[in-house]
C-alpha cells in the first residue's frame, strides 16, 4: 500500500510531535487457524510527520466539498482551516464553492478566503458553507485554475467519484510538472467506503434515523393494523438500516441492498408481513433506498408511459404493493410512509461525528504538508491511515451477512436469515 | 352560551376549592369605539364545582381518542384518569380502544381498565395508548354498550366530527332516559377549533415544523439555487404554517388555505420565486396541506389518466410546477421536498403542551362530575371555559389576514400582503 | 393607563396596516357577580400606527440588553433590527454592549452597528450578541452619549430595574429638551412581570426544567430511597416551578417563594418527605431559588462562622437538612442535587418563545416610531399592549394560590394545599 | 489470555451461526520497526458457539446492575433477556434489585422475573429498571442464594470492583462444586476499562457534556470577561473531557487526571487563564472530577475546620481560586460553574451506545451459554472479545498523552503540551 509522494520532505515541522513514516496498521486483526486471510494489507499510519514537503510560509491550500449533504461537512472544513492556520502557519486558504464546479473558473464563482474567523462557529450548523454540487470536474480547466492560483494542496471532501476526480487532478498536475498534493476526506453518509470503518456523518444519521423509526413505530402502534414503511439512505449498502434497526429495536423487517428479496408467494415478504400483522396488529418496515431494485426493474414498465422506471422509489413501491396485498386479503390496515432522508442529511454533526471529523481533517492536513498525494484518510481499528485512492476503486464495502452487525439485525427484528431472500 | 346539564348537582365535592357557576369569561377583550363587536359572547368558567351530579363512589367513566395522532393524547388520557381517581375517587374507568369503533361491541375490542399504574408513564410517549381510528360512531350500538357497562361519563378526545358524534351520543342517551355526561377535549393539531386559542399539540407541532424548516433551509442554502418545499399540516387553516414561519424566520414564501394564490403570470407565485432565487440563490417555501386546492381541482385532469386528481397533493404539485418552470426558464436549480407530517404528529408533547393537556383534562373531569354535558373545554384569554358543542358547528376559526399573526408572517418572509393572491 | 408620547405624530407610516390608537384591551376578562373587580384597567393595543413621530430617514435607534441571560435575547435583537430596517427603513441602528455599562462612554466599548447581515442567524444561538451586565445606568453620562450619537429611540431589554432605568433616561432627556423614545421589552425568565402573561424565555425554561426533573426522577427512581432535589429559577415567584411540575408530572414536592414552609415537626416538610419515601422508596423535590428564605435568615447563624448566611442557597440547605434528618431517623437513602440554572438560561429559544420574541420586538418598534415612550410592551389575553413603566412598579405578579396553576401543582404532586405551609 | 470454562460444552446451539473457539483478536495492530510491542496479547473472539455448556431448557439466569447510573443500563438488561429468551429459549430469568445488595436475601428485596414483556420498552428510558447500589457483595450469602435459586448464569453489569466481586462469586461456587457462569458487561461512563476501546454510555456522555459546554460557552461569551468552569465525569481518566473538548471545540483549558498541573506562578494555570481572558474577554475551562487532586490534598487544610478536605471538589475549588486571583489582579470578571454530572448519567442511551449495548449483552449471553466464566466482554478494533477478569486488575486504561486524542485536545484548546503541567 505505497502512498505516492510529491518528493523529498525537507522542511522541519513546527509541530512538537510526529508519527513515524514506517509505522503501519494491520488490516486483518483476527487470527483464525481455520480461516487464514486471503491477503495481508498494511496501511501507513496517519499523523504529523517530522519533515514537510511544503514550506508553510509559501503553501496555499484549497478546499472543496462535493455530492450530497452529510452531517459534519462544516466540521471538516473548520478543522482543515484551523490545523493549516494554527498548526502549520499556512496563511492562504481558499474554499472553492459549489463543489467541483467551483474549480472551473468558467462555471464557478470566486473562491472564498477561509480564515479562523470565517470558520469559528460553522461546525454548529448542518450543510456546507462552501456549498456542494454533483457532477465531474473538468480536469484541464481545474488544473489551470489551481496553478494560476498557486494552490499546492487541495482537500477534497466527497465520495468515490469525487476522490477519483481528485486523483486525476493530481496526475494531470504531475504531468505538467506542478507539485499538487490532493488529499481526500471520504464522505458518504452510507458508510460504504472500504478501509474506513466509520465515515463521518454515519453515527448522526443512525441517531436521526432511529428517531424517525420511533415515530413510525408510534404511528403503527396507535392504530389497528398500522403498517409503517420507513425509507432510509443506503444506495448500495445497508449500514444505516442495520445500525438504526439495532439502535431502535422497533423495526420488524429490515430490507437492504445486500439481500434481494421476494415479495410474493408463501415465502415472500408480503406473507411474512401478513403473519406479523395478524399476530401483533402493527408492523414497522425499514427499507434502504437501494434495496429491492430488482423488483423495480422488471415487469413494471407498463405503469409509466414516460419510461422512467428507474426513478421509481422502493419506498413508494413497497407501500403500493403492501396496500394492494392487504386489500386483496381483506385485512383492514393503515399505511404510513416516512422518507426522512433530507431531514437527516442536513442536521449538524453529533458529538461522536464531530470528533471523527476533527481527526479526519487534521490528518488530511498532516498528509498534504508532508507531500503525500493521491490518498484519502482511512480509519480502521480506531487508527487513522493513508489509503491510496486507486485502492478504493478495487474494493467494495458491503454489509457482511456473516457478521455480528447482520446477526444483530436478525435478533432485533426476529427475521430469519434467509427469510424471503431471493 | 347555556351549558346543558343532566340535572341538579347534589353531592358534595371532595375537592377543597371550587369555581362559581355564575362566573363568565368575556369573548371580546378589545374595546375599540371604531369597531364595536358584532355580538357579545360569555362562556362559563371551567373548573371544579361545589356540588356534583354524580356520586363518585358510583360513577363510571369511559375515555375514547379519535382521528389522527396529535402530541399530548396520552397526557390527556393520563390526567383524566388521575383526576377521576385521586381527585374524585372514581374507581371504574375504562378506555375504549381504536376510537369510536371501540364503542361498538360488534366491531371493537374489549375496553382497557384504566388505573393510575397503567397511565403512570404514558405521557412520556407519543401516540395514543388507546389507539385511534377515523370514522363515525354507531350511535345506537354505542349507547346500548355504554348503558350496559353503566358508563355515566364519556370523555371524547377528538376533532369537530368526533365532538358532534359525542353530542349525538348524549342526546340518544337522554331520549332513553339515561344520564350520560359527554365532555369533549378538542383535538386538532391544526389549531382551528373556535373558542380555543390553542389546542394541545399545536406548540409541539410548530416546534417540530421549525426543525424541519431548518433542515430545508440548510439543504436549499448548501447548493446553488436550492429550492426547498416543506408541506405542513393545515387542512383548512394556516396556523401551523404561520407559527413555524415566525418561529424559524427561514421561510421565504408561506402558502396557506386562507390565501388562494396564482401560480403563473407576472404577479404569480412562480415569478416571485424566480426573482427571489435570482437574488439570493436559494429559497424555502412552506405550504399548508390545504393551500392552493383550487389549483388542483381545475385544469389538471389531463395530466393523470387514472383520474385521481383530488388525491394529488399540493406539495408534490408545487415541486412539479416549480421544476418545470425553472427548466423552461433555463435556470439551473436543485429541488428538495419535505413532508414531515407523521414525524411531527407522533412525537411526545413538549412541556407547554403537556401543561395545556393537564388543564384540559382536569377541567373536563370537573365538568362531567358536575353533570354538564354536550360541551367541550374551551381556552380563551388564558382561561378554560365550557363551550356548547353546537356552538362549534356555527363558527370557524381561520387565520385572520388582518391579525398580528399574518403580519408576522409577512414580516418574516418579506412577502407582500396581496402578493400572488387570487 | 395613559401612555406618554413625545409629541404629535406627523409622518406617514410606510406600513400598509395599522392599529387604532383608541383601541384598548380589557384587563379583567372574568365577569363574576359574586366577585366584582376592584378596578378596571384598560391598555392601549400595541401595533403599527398610521402616523409616526420620527422620520424613518432621520431616525437612529439603539438597543441594549441587561441582566442575566434568558432564551430569546438574540431573537428580540434580531426582530428589532429587521422591523426597523425593512419595516420602516431606519438605517442607523447600534447595539450598546455589556448592558447599561455600554451606554456610558467612559466604561463601555464602542457600540456595534446592527445590520440585517449581522443579525441574520443570531436567533439560532442562546445568549446575547450584545452581551449583558448587571447594575444601574449612569443617567447623565448615558443621556449625554445618546444625544451626542443622535439616538432617538432606545430599546431596553431587561427586568424591572432595567426598565426603571429606561424611564429615568427618557425623563432626563425630556428635561434637556431632547426627544428620546425609550421602549422596553420586559425580560425575566421568572415570568413575574405584571401585565405580561408570559415573558419570553419562560416556555423554554419550563421545557428545559422538565428535562432536568426527568433526570432527577431517573436518579431517584434507580436507587433505593433515592431523593433528588432540583433547584430552579424563581427569585420571588414560583412560575417556572409550577410550570415544570405540571409539565413533568414527576415532582412530589414543589416549594415556591409564595408558600413559606415549615421544615420540622409532625406537620413539617421533612415528616411529609419521610412518609413519601417510606411509601414509594423515592422522591423528587423541586425548589424555586427564592423559596424558604425565612429558613435561611433565622436561626442558622451558628452553623457558619463567616456569617455569610445570606449567600447560602436553599437547594444546598435543603439537601443538608434532609440528609441529616434521614440519618437521624436511620433511614438509608441516596441524595442527589441538581442546579441546572445556567444550563437553562443559556439555551436558544424554543419555537413558542421565538414567536413571542418576534411580536414583542416588532411591537416595540411600532411604539417607538409613533413617539411613545416610558412604556414596556405587555401581553395579556393573547394581545400585545402598551404598559406605562411606572405601572410596573405599582404591581407585583405572583403565583396566585387560588388559581388553576397552583391547583395543577397540587394535583400533580399530591401535596395538600396548606401542607407544611408556615 | 485463557478463558476459564465450567467444563465441556455438549449441547447443540439452537442458533444458526457460530464463531470458532480458536479465533483470536490481536491486541497490537500497529507494526512499527522502531517501536516493537512489549508483549503480544490475543483475545478470544466473542460470539455464539456451536456447543453449549448449559441446556437452555434447564438454565436459569440472573442479572444485576451495580454502581452509578450510566446511559444504556436498560438496553443491556433488555438485550440480555431477549437473547436468552428468543435466542436460546431460556425461560427463567430474574433481575436482582438494588445491585449486589439484591443478591443477599437478608438485605435485598425479592428478585423480579424478567420477561420480554417486562423489558419491551425499557431501553427508551435512562436509569436501571433493576436499580443499582454501591458496595461489595457478601460472597457467601450470595452464593447460597444463587444455588438455592438454581441460578446457573449471572450477568454482572458494573465497573472494576463489581467485576472482581463477580469473579469471587464464581470461584466460591466452584469451590462448592456448583457450576456458575459469571459474565460481566463492563460499565463505566469514564471509559477507563482496559481492553475496551469504548464502554457503553461514553458516547452519550460526550454528547451531553458537549451540550453543557455549549451553555457554558454562551454564558462566558455573553458577558465581559466571563469565565465558565465545567466539571465533568472522569475520576482517574480524562476520556470524557477529551472527547467533549474535541466535539465542542469551545473549551480553552482541559484539565484531566493524567496531567497534574500548577496553579500559581508565571507558568501556572491562573496566569495562562489571565492571558486568555485579557486577549479574548472570555474563557471556558473543562475539568475532569479527578483532575488536580494533588492541589486539594496539600496546603488547604487550614481552610476548612471540619477537616473534610478530601470531599472538596476540584470544580468548586477552581472557581474559588480563579475568583480570588482575578480579584487580586483587579480584573473584573463573571464566574459561572457547571456541574452537569447527574444530568448526564441519567439520560437514555443515544443510538451509537444503544447499538454497543446490544452487542455487549448478546455476546455476554453467548459466552455464558458456552460455559465460559470469570470474564467480561471486551471491545477492541471493532471486535467483541472475551477478557479474563483478572487481566482487568493488571492493566489500567488512561489517556495516552502521546496519542491523537490528547493532541486533538491541544489543537482544539490551543493549550501547549506541557503548559502548566506539574
Amino acid at each position: 500500500m505505497k502512498i505516492t509522494t510529491l518528493g523529498e520532505a525537507l522542511f522541519d515541522s513546527p509541530l512538537e510531535h510526529h508519527v513515524s513514516d514506517k509505522a503501519r496498521v494491520l488490516f486483518n486483526v483476527i487470527v483464525d487457524p481455520d480461516r487464514p486471510p486471503k491477503e495481508e494489507l498494511l496501511f501507513e499510519v496517519a499523523g504529523p510527520r517530522e519533515k514537510l514537503f511544503f514550506d508553510p510560509q509559501q503553501a496555499r491550500a484549497g478546499i472543496v466539498t462535493c455530492g450530497g449533504l452529510c452531517p459534519g461537512l462544516n466540521n471538516v472544513i473548520r478543522s482543515l482551516v484551523l490545523e493549516l492556520h494554527y498548526g502549520y502557519g499556512v496563511r492562504e486558504i481558499v474554499g472553492f464553492v459549489n463543489g467541483y464546479q467551483g474549480l472551473d473558473p468558467w462555471r464557478g464563482s470566486e473562491p472564498i478566503p477561509l480564515t479562523p474567523e470565517f470558520v469559528e462557529d460553522i461546525h454548529k450548523e448542518g450543510g456546507s458553507k462552501l456549498n456542494t454540487s454533483r457532477g465531474p470536474v473538468d480536469i484541464s480547466a481545474a488544473v489551470d485554475n489551481l496553478i494560476r492560483r498557486k494552490i499546492n494542496m487541495l482537500f477534497v471532501i466527497g465520495g468515490d467519484g469525487t476522490q477519483r476526480g481528485g486523483a486525476a487532478l493530481f496526475q494531470e498536475a504531475r504531468q505538467r510538472g506542478y507539485a499538487l498534493a490532493v488529499v481526500g476526506v471520504p464522505k458518504t453518509i452510507d458508510n460504504d467506503v472500504p478501509f474506513v470503518s466509520r465515515t463521518f456523518g454515519y453515527v448522526t444519521a443512525v441517531e436521526e434515523a432511529a428517531k424517525a423509526i420511533n415515530c413510525a413505530h408510534t404511528e403503527a402502534h396507535s392504530v389497528h393494523n398500522g403498517i409503517s414503511v420507513v425509507k432510509i439512505m443506503g444506495r448500495d449498502a445497508g449500514f444505516i438500516a442495520a445500525g438504526a434497526t439495532i439502535a431502535s429495536q422497533d423495526v420488524n423487517f429490515t430490507l437492504v441492498p445486500e439481500v434481494p428479496f421476494v415479495l410474493d408467494g408463501d415465502d415472500g415478504f408480503l406473507a411474512a408481513l401478513k403473519e406479523r400483522v395478524e399476530k401483533r396488529a402493527h408492523a414497522v418496515i425499514l427499507v434502504a433506498e437501494g434495496a429491492g431494485q430488482h423488483l423495480l426493474k422488471a415487469g413494471d414498465e407498463q405503469r409509466d408511459a414516460s419510461g422512467n422506471v428507474k426513478a421509481k422509489d422502493i419506498g413508494a413501491f413497497l407501500c403500493e404493493k403492501i396496500d394492494a396485498y392487504f386489500k386483496a386479503e381483506k385485512i383492514p390496515h393503515v399505511m404510513r410512509y416516512f422518507d426522512p432522508s433530507y431531514l437527516i442529511r442536513s442536521v449538524a454533526a453529533g458529538a461522536e461525528d464531530a470528533v471523527l471529523c476533527d481527526f479526519f481533517a487534521r490528518n488530511a492536513v498532516h498528509a498534504a504538508m508532508a507531500g503525500k498525494t493521491g490518498l484519502v484518510i482511512g480509519f480502521q481499528h480506531d487508527k487513522f491511515t493513508h489509503v491510496p485512492i486507486e485502492l478504493l476503486a478495487q474494493h467494495k464495502k458491503r454489509l457482511d451477512l456473516d457478521s455480528p452487525a447482520w446477526f444483530g439485525v436478525l435478533a432485533a427484528t426476529g427475521q430469519k436469515f434467509a427469510q424471503f431472500a431471493l
